[in-house]
């Protein structure tokens, strides 16, 4: 049966060091355009953890090297990374179709995620972004506004807060353009951190979860599964111990249980399984699937991966 | 009379400077609202180059700064440089239409535009880009494949070549936000160089002139009319003589007499005249506005600018 799909990769899917992006695309890329194949409307939305701390802290040190002292705005490099991936997604993803006899248009649009200033996240910015500074230059950035915090060691690194996305501004857009037929990458990395002042919309820095930000464009375009790619091929209960379980599908009930008996560990699998749950609450008929890449295909025909069901 | 409308943005218009960039795009806003709340569909085309260069060269220089070799390849720069500006450009247009009581969706789509890999201009690279090097980093630069130049005394920098666009990959998902009713930002930087290998799209190292994209641009989304923003308010003959005659109308026939007299210096307005021409002839009652940015709500009432028509 062809489905309207959202597919969250997460950062590692796009590999964790800057360089693996343009081998790791065609990775991606190939289950993606086995799913489109099969006539499946798909809309993708990536993280962008390496690639943004690449573009902020070399940009950065470059304008340092010269004597200057201008930082790039985290917005502006959320940006720059939301064309850089899917400029390579979309080339990997469209060579793959047109193997296939396919060529449907896959454009890439750049995204604002509008979050709340006064969002209480803000009191506590907890994100490592961007390059290391040394001590006396953490105190300069301090003193211009910033948060700094040490990073284990390594020296001095700004963090930022991690706000719950509200609304997705391109989301008539994006929606138009699926309903005309385009393959649509979107919300990369969480899309930009964008404020309400007043009647302005306007920059914040932030860095936005990709999965709850899937969440918001799956609904507004109204997709019948979303997808979200880990790194296993299925949620697990009692994980590495004996009576470990992998669960092939879970009721809202279920999951309400397993995350009251701590079963999915904050920070890696617990946010995942909560979007999980938002999409299937958001609608009648609405499930996600969580799988691993290589598993993409299969759990879409429901051989594999965790369902996520009312 | 209401009419879909592309506006070609030069460098200029953004600012030299790169740091100019958010001042710059609140003067463009404001004229570009006025046409979208007059009832007119507008997608934007723009230069990039301040913008491309700033992001290559500090990357670069950020990279070497730490030992590091790797050069950003100006396919992914310009990339980036599309969703950084387009970004910009989208806020301060939303900001100053929802002043207004309109709201409508505004979106920047990521744009690879295909050039002939056997395209004569790539025997000659010509257009100077990002960071400048010694001699000795520029001899390496050259053992890696490379063009260099020395420019002006200030250092040896790469040079790529300006093939001519021959298509827009993205036109369909631009067209069809379009028709939907989105003002759409496009085709930033004259595109992202793309060349098809066999079956497959890669990127190339080149720059793609901006106003030659916004033609095929224009034509492919149906624009009635091609709006080329430049420095002066109407293109003149006999420029900076006695004799100088500003003109508010030209008809093919003009333009043609006009170069044959060597009356538009090449690689400033001539190349503009040119474009203008190609879209008179791309359709039936197409014209082109040759204006100034803050003539240019006037010049779209007949009021001035110079008017090109077949």
């Amino acid at each position: 049966m062809k489905k309207r799909i959202l597919i969250s990769l997460g950062g590692n899917a796009l590999g964790t060091e800057f360089e693996d992006l343009v081998n790791t695309v065609g990775v991606i890329a190939d289950p993606v355009a086995d799913l489109i194949a099969q006539g499946n409307e798909v809309v993708i939305c990536h993280g962008n953890g390496p690639q943004v701390g690449y573009i902020k802290s070399n940009l950065d040190k470059g304008v340092r090297s010269e004597g200057g002292d201008t930082m790039m705005p985290l917005s502006e490099c959320v940006a720059m990374s939301q064309s850089f991936i899917g400029y390579h997604l979309q080339n990997a993803l469209q060579n793959r179709l047109i193997e296939k006899n396919i060529d449907p248009s896959v454009a890439t649009v750049v995204t604002r995620v509008i979050v709340d200033p006064k969002d209480p996240k803000f009191d506590n910015p907890t994100k490592p972004i961007g390059a290391f500074y040394t001590l006396e230059e953490s105190k300069e950035l301090e003193a211009a506004g910033k948060t700094m915090v040490e990073d284990s060691g390594r020296g001095y690194r700004e963090v930022v807060a991690s706000p719950i996305p509200q609304e997705i501004l391109e989301r008539k857009a994006i929606l138009d353009l699926m309903d005309k037929g385009n393959v649509v990458i979107a919300g990369g990395g969480g899309g930009i951190p964008t404020i309400r002042d007043g009647n302005w919309y306007k920059a914040i820095d932030a860095v936005i979860d990709k999965d709850r930000t899937s969440v918001i464009l799956a609904a507004d375009t109204k997709c019948d599964s979303l997808v979200i790619v880990t790194g296993v091929e299925k949620v697990s209960i009692n994980f590495n111990k004996p009576n470990q379980e992998d669960l092939d599908k879970m009721t809202l009930a279920d999951c309400e249980k397993y995350i009251e008996e701590g079963q999915f560990p904050e920070g890696s699998m617990l946010p995942k399984i909560e979007a999980a749950m938002d999409f299937v609450k958001s609608g009648k008929g609405r499930t996600t699937l969580i799988t691993s890449l290589d598993k993409l295909v299969e759990g879409m025909k429901g051989e594999t991966g965790t369902l996520i069901v009312e």
